[in-house]
C-alpha cells in the first residue's frame, strides 16, 4: 500500500515534524502571546464550534482550532466545554507544544496535544477538527477503508489513514486519549499530507486551509461515511469518486460558501 | 435491457433533443424576459425549496425550477442559495442555454444546464429538482436499481436510470458538475421519459407536470429509497410493485393534494 | 401455515362478515347520525391522529377512526387531511359501509373501506387505524414475518399476516388502495381475530378495543420493526418472544396510560 | 466463558445478595424514612430522567433511582411517570425490598424491585437506570454480545451479560416484568459486578457510583450498541477496545462533567 507518492509524503511530513521539534524547544512557559485576533476570525471559530455540533458530528466532546493569522506558532482554541456551548470569551491560546498562554484558571482540553503537533507537522494548515464522528467510528474499527461515495466528499480520494493508539510505546497511550505531544506527533504523522485521519476506536481528526474548509470536510466526511456504508450494505461492487475525480474536483471546487452561510444561519439563528 | 418501448422512448428524446438544439442556436445573449410570472406560482416555487429542505431532500444544495408559463423557452429558479434560505425575490429568469435574463450581479447555480436541457428535451416537463437525496445516492454507486417497494413510490416503476458523468467525452466531466450544456444534455437523454434519474455518485434529477407533483416525487423516492434499503437487508426476494400496479396507480393517484398542503405547512409555517 | 386455530379464527371473522353484509343490505343513503358523540372521545381521536404523526407512524396520509360509542354500525373519523393537522371540526361520522352521513361538501378518505370492513367483521375492535409506518413497509414486501423482539410489542405473538391486493380479483386493486368495500372485506378476513396486518407494498392496518390501545399498538409495532431489522442485521437466530409470554403478558400489562399521557402531551402541548 | 476472575465476582455478588436476604427479613411494613434527601441531589435525579429522556434512551418508560445518601437502605425514584415529565414532588422513597415510605396514594413504578435488588447486592452501586434502550434491544435477543467500540464506551470491556426472565422459575416470568423481589434478585446476580446487564426481549439495566455516571454510561451504551451494529454490518472482524484499554481508561478517564452540563442544559433549558 506504499505507493511512491505516499512515501514522499510521508518524507515531508517527517521533516516538517523535524523542525516543529525544533521550534518547540527554544519555547518558554508560560509561552508570550501571539498578539489579539481578529473578532471576526473568532467569531468564525465559535461558529464552526456550534455548526459541527448542529450538524451531529461534535457531541458534548470534540474541539475545534485555528491557527493564530499572524503568528503560525500559536493555536486558538475553546477551553474543554461542549461545542454547542462556546463563545468567544472561552477561547484560549496555545503555542504549538499546546502550552496555554494564559490560562486564568479554565481547563484546556486534555487532547489540545492534536492539534499542536498537527499544527507544527502541516505549515498549511490553519484549522484542526477533532470529533466523535458517529458515522465514521465504525471505519475506525474495522478494515474497510473510508472512500468517497459522492462528489461533496471527493476530497477523501487521498485515503483516510487510520491510526492505532497501541502502534505508540508510550505509558498514556493504553488509556486511549492524546494527551501529551508524542501522540499527538505520532498521530500527525499517519496524517500526513492528507485532509482525514481516524483514530481507532475513537474517532477522527479533520483539517483545511481555513476553518469553513475543515468544517465542510467534517460535515461531509460524517455524510459520506453513512452513505458509504448503505451502498456496501447494499452488496456488490461500490463505484467510488475516482482519483482522477477527486483531483478534478479539488482544482474545481462548487459554491462552498453556500453551505457555510446555511449551517452557520442554522447554528447561530442569524 | 434495451426493450422496444425503451428504445422508442430514446428515440422520441433524440427528436425532442434536436429541436431544443436548434432553438438554442437562434437566442440571443442575453435573453428577452417571458414576462413577469404569476406571483403564487413564485410562491410555489419558494414553497417547493423550503419543502425539499425541511423533508430532508435537499440540503445545502440542490436547486428547484419552474417552466416560465407563458413562454416554454424560459425557466425560473433561485440564484445560488440554500434551499431552506429561498424567497421570492431570489428567484432569477433564464433561457433554456440557462443563461439569465438579468442577473443583476447575482450568482447563478452552476450546474443550471441540468434544467435547461431537461426543459429542451421534455416538453411535457414544468418543473425540475436536482438534490443529493441521502437515501437515494447509495444506489448512484452500487448496482442495485432503485424500484419501489410501496404505493406512494410506484411511479418508479418505469425503472431509474443511472447517468455516469464519466459517459460524456467533456473537459466539465471530471470535476463532477454538470458545468455546461453538452453534459446537461446527455443527463438529459438518460432520463429520457422518465420521471427520475440518478447522477453517479452525485444525487438525482426529478421532474413532473407541475411543481407539486415534482416535489412529491422526490420526496417518496428517498423515502422508497430507504425503506428498499431496509427490505434488501433483511434478505430474500423483495415483491416490487409491478409495471401494472404502476401504470393503473398513475392512471388513479390518491389525493396528492394532502401531502402538498401539510409540506408547505410545515417549511412555511402556514 | 393454517394451525387449527388460525383456522377457527377465520371461520369466527367469515360469520361475523357475512352478518356485516346483511346489515350493509338494510342501510340507507344518506344514513341516519348515531348521535352526537362525546366531546371528549372526539378529543381522544384527534390526539389519535397527532399523536400517530408526532410519533412517526403517520405522515401526511393514513387515518383513525373510532366506532361510534352508542350505536356499533356507526364510526367516525377526519375527513381527507394530514393527521397532524386534524381538529374536531373535521371529524365525519359513517355507516360500516363508509356512506357519510352527512360531508357538508367535505372530502371523505378515499380508502375509509378499510374501517367500515374491520367495524362490520370485528365486533370487539372500537379503533382502527391505517398507517404506511415506515419501518413496517419493508416487512410487506419481504418473506420475513414482522415477531416481537421486546415486550413492548408483544401484542405482537400472535403473527402479523400479509395482504396482498392482487389476491382480489376486483377492477381497483392493481392501483394498491383499498378504494371499494370488497377490498376492505378481503383485507379485513387476512386480519382475522389479529390486532395488526400489513398490505403488501403499502402499510399496516392496527386495531384495538379503544384509541389508546390501537395508538400503543400502532407505535411499538413501528418501534419493534425497526429493532427487529437490526436484530436480523448482527445475524444468527433471534430470541424472539414466545406465544407464552406474549399471552402472560396480555393478561398482564404494564402501565399502559403512561404512554398515552407523554404521547398526548408531546402532540397536543397540554 | 466462566473465567476465575469472573466466578469470584458472582462468589462476592452472592454474599451481598445474602446479606441484603437478611436485612429485609427485619424491615418492617411501612418502613421508616431514611431523612430528607438534599434539594441538590433530587435535582440530579429529575434531571437524569429528563437528560435520559432527551438523549433517547429513556421513551415514555423506563425509570432512575438514587441510594438514599444517609441511608444505604432507602432508595429515592419517580412515581410511574414518563421520565420527560418527572419533578422534584414525583420522587417517591423506598426500603431495599422496594416498599414505599409513604405512597400517598402516588402509584408505584412496577418493576421497581430492580432497583431494590441491586442496591441489596451491589453497596458500591448510587445509582440505577433502568430502560428500553433502542439501539441496545437487538443485542438482548441475539446471540452477539455487546462490545467497546470506541473510548466513550470503554467500560464494556468487562463485557455485558443477558438475563432471561425465563431462567427464573417464577409465576410473574412469563409476563416479561421484573414485578417481585425474586425477579429482582436474579437480574441483580446476572449483573454481577459490572456496570450493564441486558434483559433479553427488554431492555437493559445500568448502574454507577453517582447518578452522573450511570446517565453518561447509559447513554454512550446506546451510542456504542448503535455504532458496533454499523461495524459489524460493515463486515470483518471488528477491533473492539481491549481488556487493557477499558482497565486503563477507568483509571484516567476524560472530562465526564462535559457531558454532564451539557446534557442538564438541553434537557432542563438551564
Amino acid at each position: 500500500m506504499i505507493r511512491p507518492t505516499c512515501f514522499m509524503a510521508i518524507a515531508m511530513v517527517a521533516l516538517a515534524l523535524a523542525v516543529g521539534e525544533r521550534r518547540a524547544a527554544i519555547a518558554q512557559t508560560p509561552p508570550a502571546s501571539g498578539g489579539a485576533v481578529d473578532p471576526a476570525l473568532l467569531e468564525d471559530l465559535v461558529a464552526a464550534n456550534r455548526v459541527l455540533a448542529t450538524e451531529g458530528v461534535l457531541d458534548a466532546y470534540g474541539h475545534v482550532s485555528l491557527r493564530h493569522p499572524r503568528n503560525p506558532d500559536r493555536y486558538v482554541m475553546s477551553r474543554s466545554l461542549a461545542p454547542i456551548l462556546v463563545t468567544a470569551s472561552d477561547i484560549m491560546e496555545y503555542d504549538l507544544n499546546s502550552t496555554p498562554v494564559d490560562p486564568k484558571g479554565r481547563l484546556s482540553v486534555q487532547e489540545r496535544f492534536i492539534h499542536g503537533e498537527v499544527f507544527k507537522a502541516r505549515p498549511d494548515v490553519k484549522a484542526v477538527i477533532h470529533s466523535h464522528s458517529p458515522a465514521v467510528v465504525p471505519y475506525s474499527v474495522t478494515q474497510v477503508p473510508i472512500r468517497p461515495v459522492y462528489h461533496m466528499a471527493s476530497f477523501l480520494y487521498v485515503g483516510v489513514p487510520v491510526w492505532d493508539v497501541r502502534s505508540v510505546n508510550d505509558p498514556d497511550a493504553a488509556a486511549l486519549l492524546v494527551r501529551n505531544g508524542a501522540l499527538g506527533k505520532s498521530l500527525a504523522l499517519t496524517l500526513g499530507t492528507k485532509p482525514v485521519a481516524l483514530l481507532r476506536g475513537h474517532g477522527n481528526i479533520v483539517v483545511g486551509p481555513d476553518v469553513q474548509t475543515a468544517v465542510a470536510r467534517a460535515i461531509y466526511t460524517e455524510v459520506n461515511a453513512g452513505l458509504q456504508t448503505i451502498a456496501i450494505g447494499l452488496g456488490g461492487p461500490v463505484n467510488y469518486i475516482s482519483a482522477e475525480e477527486g483531483a478534478a474536483r479539488d482544482k474545481n471546487p462548487g459554491d462552498p460558501g453556500r453551505g457555510w452561510d446555511l449551517w452557520k444561519k442554522k447554528a447561530l439563528g442569524r
